[in-house]
């Protein structure tokens, strides 16, 4: 019998995720004057709200879906093929977080990855790429044998807890790296901004609401970090793992099929 | 016996470790001018230097004391008090570490605590506090009955990898903060400054440098919570622990003269 705790964490770590989704959207909607795809800082808009989504938010939910009480009693090839079809979804959203950022970059001229923010946050999308792969190969893949299986789950499980410690890490050097930009920069430089009169250090509304979000997406990375660390938590195995393999075999072809859709 | 891969990340983590704190002391004093602690910018560099050597470096290798396989035939209580004492080295240093980046921003009439960077780094180091003192009261006092010690257990452990995490998210906005105030901001406001003649965004040698360092504290703070992670390389338990709870009376016992006498 699943313990309460875990549920009680779990219903945090998914109000925890919803806030930062909320919050991540209010500030590019109503604090930086909403979303275009069109080379602006309108584009640009898109890149917290996308990475927050893909690298943060789907990407932790995708991360516990073995760790929920009422999928345990369910065939584990299923939730496979969901915490998979996740993941692939969160790092397509990644993945166009970044080409809004590289097109912001390209329309005002300015050089891409040039700050360790940026360099974690591409080590993020790397490992999160790499990983995905790793793990289609090593555990959906019809020609991947149990012994391979056994000795890439707990790789998969430390490298899936580093992305997450990289993602926290690069969403934090963000939110400080933009508000330092649109606030103290702007103020400092053109005095007077359409959006902002106040530098950063005086903690005008938009700062204590960005900072707000910090604080939610450190907590949401942690909760998730506690569900995924404590062993009590973990799905109770199957008696005949290796019954599934043949299984796995149809579930990775349809999983191919639908990339190769998409 | 201990696996060869356990003392080899033992070692890249040691590496790992010098290389960051050797890294930020030649950014404060080739780069950034030296040190002082008069209130000026050179009492600020005490800062990066601090926090790293404090909150991520000395932490992360005291969190790893259990782990070292030579220590295993030793008894534990002494190395109860190795992880005690280095952890209260590391709390001081990251103390004096905030006591310089405070005075600076009294110096320079900056309010203090306003960036997501400073809420990340003061959270991280309360906690830090908070979990001494109650590593302190739950396994070296006495009064700590062997229940509460097995219940806080698994709470310590996973504290201490939340306030790696926090460390590592503090460390690297800090270093981009810090290189978007020292290079992009100084050159479009003064457009020359003595240490630098290039923004951020142009990768001149400093941020380069500093970039590297970001990625070493990464890798630092990966490998260590690596090591923390893997379950089968925890110290074996001792047969009968609870034999340890009078002699680790003694040990607190210790542990509170030296801190009375500091």
């Amino acid at each position: 019998m699943p313990s309460v705790c875990l549920c009680l964490t779990h219903v945090l770590g998914l109000c925890l995720g919803l806030l930062c989704l909320l919050f991540v959207t209010l500030w590019s909607a109503h604090w930086r004057g909403g979303f275009s795809w069109d080379g602006s800082a309108l584009q640009f808009n898109w890149h917290p709200v996308l990475m927050v989504s893909g690298l943060l938010v789907l990407y932790g939910y995708a991360a516990v879906v073995y760790r929920l009480p009422f999928t345990w009693s369910q065939k584990k090839r299923v939730w496979k093929l969901v915490h998979a079809g996740l993941m692939f979804l969160a790092l397509v959203l990644s993945v166009l977080g970044l080409c809004a950022v590289f097109d912001f970059h390209r329309f005002i001229h300015v050089p891409h990855l040039y700050s360790i923010h940026s360099w974690v946050g591409i080590s993020a999308v790397v490992l999160f790429a790499v990983q995905w792969a790793l793990g289609l190969a090593g555990f959906l893949l019809p020609c991947s044998p149990l012994w391979i299986r056994s000795s890439l789950k707990p790789v998969h499980s430390w490298i899936g807890k580093a992305i997450l410690i990289l993602s926290v890490t690069a969403c934090i050097s963000g939110i400080n790296e933009k508000l330092l930009f649109t606030l103290t920069m702007t103020f400092f430089i053109f005095f007077k901004d359409e959006n902002s009169t106040e530098p950063y250090s005086s903690l005008p509304a938009e700062a204590k609401f960005v900072n707000s979000l910090g604080l939610l997406i450190v907590a949401f990375g942690l909760v998730t970090f506690g569900i995924l660390s404590n062993e009590k938590w973990q799905r109770p195995e199957e008696d005949a793992e290796s019954v599934q393999v043949s299984m796995d075999a149809v579930t990775g072809t349809i999983l191919l099929l639908i990339i190769a859709n998409v």
